[in-house]
């Protein structure tokens, strides 16, 4: 069977600050700059979760995406929607809350739940100007 | 010379819907959900025709994107634009009319025809919110 | 209290035909073109729910957006989604599909709805390329 | 001379909480849901800075939007871009944080400032989903 | 019969310079700055041409969009795409070629061939980041 | 460390004129259709700058976006924003101006300063309907 990828876009919303506590206030002022503000900012995140696969004979679907969406809701979106990243969310305890590192975040809960075909690539946008991509290494 | 890959985005409108006659109604409902609905429903299809090749020294171009378009409106648009994928476009009648599907049809009508360099690949935007990604095989 | 307006986007796709019963098959031919096709065609449908009001001291808003999603949900996509337009939905039997008498459809059923401030406005995107504005009147 | 309404956008981000202090815990739990959440959240502000006046013949302009931009960087975007809105902007100590605050924020800031023209509207969207219009009264 | 704004978006791109030839070198340099490069510089331009006016009952449109898009390529495409405004086209000989006034070129074109309806607002967008309206006076 | 890829969009505009010297004015008209225009036309063009590596256990990043939108600003868009790519910039001087062609100056400029990671991609938007994609070979 021909194979292709199929892409779901999801979103969420959150609170978030880079700061890495291993290092002085003033070597993270520098490095982050205003990303560093100590009472947090926040962004829109809009997601593609993309899956690759062989396109079922019986449905015409690498995945159906809806399901897709589903476990989004369940297993990301319920984590991060309306939280601060650093405060509310265990997984970034000892993580910096960087585009990259929430984008493996999401990789490791949606990777193993994908029903059909397998997560070939997560794409997060922060913002309308600059996205990051991770394909699990 | 140096290689590049050119973009050129188009697009159709369409009704459809999913349904697998091999199988039972309470199959098809359970799967396709309101993709089944038997009246059909529709969408506004985005299309991007991705063309990988060297780039000419005579015009600095990979292929001129003006005659892809032409191609696409000359054998795609041509069939599928204001149309009903199932009733209307004999290629579906024996095939799921899923993006994944839809976007091998554009394959199979654009691949040997493109004058300059190679289709490397067709994303096709069912919604803004999905697309599929067909890369020939 | 100082007034504005507040805008929630909500999206259905629908299949739908533009024929005028009372005239002929060629009138209806030459005047909708590809858009008379006798089995429909489709589009994704985005639409903005526009509301003016005063804001509120005690919440900042004019209206609760979460709750005029919730009110089309319920009285305007289960209605439209994954439908056919002039089959499946009894208000349009008489009426012609129409990107401005489908607007006039969603004003009918969110304006007596709208919990705190009024419908200012239907906006309806049929593409990406031509929408329609309905204001009540 | 004729007129036209100029547009620039602009955009910042930033960190809030919708909390109404004269309120129950539990009724801002209940009116503002996940939007209360006691650590913040945050969001991508797109801004509109709508300008109506007479067109230049000497410029050709309305006003030079390259001005109005350079006067939000200053008065708006240096208040509120990478801030957490409730704890770091003081005009927000006693105002909920909501669209249609935000939007009087800035065109208290931008209003009188409008080298040429008059302040016509601000547009602010608070997601690709949601956005809100205040023009002054 | 209702009334509603139908509204087709169009675009064309062209190449221009904004030069007032009363005023001096020096002026011109420090109005409209890197806009006056002696060499030109460009834009796509997205255009928005908003119809107002009554629902036909016959057809359910106020206008035509197809229509309206072929006056559109006919008396203003023909003239502004792939040109150079301040050399090619003989409108802007003694105007500066700004959004302002070529929203207004626009009006003057369009604004006596509307079929049905009336010309309500010429949206132009000269960048993804400003656009003037232009609405006849 | 894992790797992903980070993308940070730029943007610029300017005019251009497709002419190939070597070949006759006819063959110029003929090939390059309205892109040939002697007083040349012009574009908004969106840059994407995609840069792959692995992901910093100090930052969270793979580069510092922030560095690499200044480095775009003083190395591409100083020399061809508000520009006569054919007239202004002497790389073009004997190379056509085609998006093929600005994807390869971009990544010449661009492809040795990244601090970080590397240079993996240069998408080039023209306009809303074309972009290009460099990938160094």
């Amino acid at each position: 069977m021909p194979r292709a990828l199929v892409v779901r876009r999801v979103h969420f919303n959150a609170a978030h600050r880079l700061h890495n506590p291993a290092m002085s206030d003033e070597w993270n002022r520098t490095t982050f700059g205003p990303c560093n503000n100590p009472n947090y900012h926040g962004h829109n995140y809009e997601v593609e979760l993309c899956i690759e696969g062989e396109i079922s004979s019986e449905t015409g679907y690498v995945v159906d995406v809806g399901i897709v969406k589903a476990l989004f809701d369940e297993h990301v979106h319920a984590q991060l929607d309306h939280r601060n990243l650093n405060l509310d969310v265990p997984w970034f305890a000892d993580r910096l809350a960087s585009a990259e590192n929430i984008a493996i975040f999401i990789w490791e809960q949606m990777g193993p739940r994908i029903p059909a075909g397998r997560l070939a690539r997560v794409r997060l946008w922060e913002s309308p100007r600059n996205y990051v991509e991770y394909e699990g290494g």
